[in-house]
């Protein structure tokens, strides 16, 4: 009657399997660039404009002929007339001829005529009359009019993640508004008869519902929008309906249920609804995790224990996440700390093993997969790969920084 | 009338004086633990129960009398009464006493008498009668009531990070809502008469509102709510006014108008509301810097030029919202590249070079300081510090990744 994993497949299998199966997100929606930042460019945008649109100064000081302050020294400076004034914002309807000069502050637009601005240390003024103590060349404090972007430039391309940079560079062009893919969005359920909402009163052998809360935090850091369901009971009626409700977000994700016992009742919601890519995995904690496809929509069966169903979170679902949202890679930090106790190991499973770092050493922090604590209260995690079965005290080894 | 620096500081002194004046958030505000994640908690969280708060099977199989099965062997199995069956969510109201056994999913209650559980696969069963294959050790299979989190634990400390476990760890005791410490809100705003909104049609001499934009989305990433306001015209009556709708903020960050012009009046804006920190750092780019008290609000007045003033954001800008958000030092990644050209840097200047990275090689992408596609077509900066001017081509830089 109670159903023992017939096989697992190895962790490099299942992600092998995992990546084969991600669709990147194709719908889309046009937001404000002030709400841009981290989401990704669906569309390439092209300038419609130069940036800056006109010649503009790069300095205070003054604008005018090169060619007229060629011999301009301390001792001999080159008295030019001041015709005008220029701030930002304005144009100066001045014409810089030989022999005169406009006041100009920095990015104010370069006046007719003038090629080149003097920066206002190297000048000296008494009323209408400006000293110039040394020689410009032409071009010299000018920015270029089209010289951060030009017409038709491509300034974003799609793909490409709203960096700070990027919205500045939407809004240089004079974008408030960009495609970018949509958020994919993942329906978060946990089943079980004894899962409890947080906040109600707790009946005997009951416990709160944990992994919805984890799973939907990880959802939201790594670019999706967590749709959470209440919990399910362990039917396979209503399990079949859970994934009836969820069909229409672009990742499922149920937790618990796919363990071995009676009532543990994925499996068979799958054979109903879907196909099954794989179930069981040899890695510890988290080997009955399963992936299936629930119509076109994919969905991972997690396990019950929280430690086990978190982890595996990190490990499988996110890169499947961002894959689908279209998010680079995470590539979470590591340090590497001395281990402070010796670790044994299952031959043959991949095992994931949390740690508290102090003072350079890594001190074991797992309390059993059922315990959230093993991850709330640890630093990071060793991996343990499946064909080593101890790891020795005073060793060295690289911990994954949650 | 124009007005040059008459002194700059070291980078190292602008970041000592800034840490010197961030003080973390005190106003705290109570939030659903389905919003919780990457916030702050503002107070210790004990446990008002255990977790799990039974005893209960870590294995799908049978709750026996550990002592009963000190002989059992494949050989010669002990042989034991089922008296009941219990699921996950249940109690079983039977005792088991020496003979006789319980059937019991993962997760379940043990029942009264039991200190054992024998996994499935080690046992047969008929009708009532179940062979047992191998001894129990008492406390086997069992998740020992409270092992994860005590009654009185302290699940959470004030001034934790809610990461996605500890976030579980709170749903495991069943706390449905936390007070964690308020995010900062951020007044930002660009000030100069040539600064349009995107989305306007650009005048003569205009340029589109870039900094506010680059700004929100750093302040965003970094633990703060950016509270734009449009941008303010060139006068000291708009820049005061500016400063005193922006005073209930925690944290002002303007841009533009403090460099040297006649018409950069943060200077003098500061000088009728509060008191200046410093002006000017010793740093390209970005020298025209400054920060100030606006009565007790942080400001920060960023250089008008978005490279600057978003190069100074991540230097400066980050790290001092993050103090006062109480989110742990921001440490970007870093990558080791071969400088795919020389780099000369006036000494005495702490200089920020934008580079982008093809096959190991860092090569320069920086336009100038206007331009915002130094940084949005960069991949991240190497520093070359003040006491050096040059850095040579094929020589081996650390690129900090944007």
């Amino acid at each position: 009657m109670m159903r023992p994993f017939t096989s697992t497949i190895s962790l490099e299998e299942a992600r092998r399997r995992l990546e084969e199966s991600a669709r990147p997100i194709d719908r889309t929606e046009r937001i404000a660039i002030e709400d841009a930042g981290g989401r990704v460019a669906a569309i390439d945008v092209t300038s419609p404009i130069d940036v800056p649109a006109f010649s503009r100064s790069a300095m205070d000081g003054y604008a005018v002929v090169a060619a007229d302050t060629r011999a301009a020294s301390r001792q001999q400076p080159v008295r030019l007339r001041l015709i005008d004034r220029v701030f930002t914002g304005e144009m100066s309807s001045a014409v810089v001829a030989s022999g005169s000069c406009v006041e100009i502050a920095t990015g104010a637009p370069l006046p007719a005529g003038a090629d080149a601005v003097v920066m206002v240390e190297e000048t000296a003024r008494s009323g209408d009359v400006v000293d110039v103590f040394s020689p410009a060349t032409s071009g010299q404090n000018v920015g270029r009019r089209a010289a951060d972007i030009a017409v038709g430039d491509r300034a974003i391309a799609a793909g490409d993640l709203l960096t700070p940079s990027r919205v500045g560079a939407l809004a240089a062009i004079g974008c408030d508004a960009i495609d970018v893919f949509a958020k994919p969005r993942v329906a978060i359920l946990s089943t079980g008869n004894e899962v409890v909402e947080p906040g109600q009163p707790l009946q005997p052998g009951q416990i709160y519902d944990v992994n919805r809360f984890t799973l939907a935090a990880v959802v939201s850091a790594h670019g999706g929008v967590p749709e959470p369901h209440r919990a399910a009971r362990d039917t396979l009626d209503a399990l079949v309906d859970a994934l009836d409700e969820s069909a229409r977000a672009d990742l499922i994700v149920f937790s618990g249920g796919s363990s071995v016992g009676d009532r543990d009742l994925i499996v068979d919601a799958i054979a109903k609804r879907g196909r099954m890519i794989f179930h069981g995995i040899a890695v510890r904690p988290g080997k009955p995790t399963a992936f299936a496809f629930v119509g076109d929509t994919p969905f991972f069966g997690m396990p019950g224990n929280p430690t086990s169903c978190l982890s595996n979170a990190y490990i499988l679902l996110v890169p499947f996440l961002r894959t689908l949202a279209r998010l680079p890679p995470y590539a979470p930090k590591t340090v590497r700390a001395s281990l402070g106790r010796r670790i044994a190991s299952a031959v043959g499973r991949h095992q994931f093993y949390t740690v508290r770092l102090h003072e350079g050493v890594a001190l074991p922090a797992f309390k059993g997969s059922g315990a959230i604590t093993s991850l709330s209260q640890a630093d990071g995690y060793i991996e343990i790969p499946a064909d080593r079965n101890v790891v020795e005290e005073g060793e060295t080894v690289t911990v994954t920084l949650f």
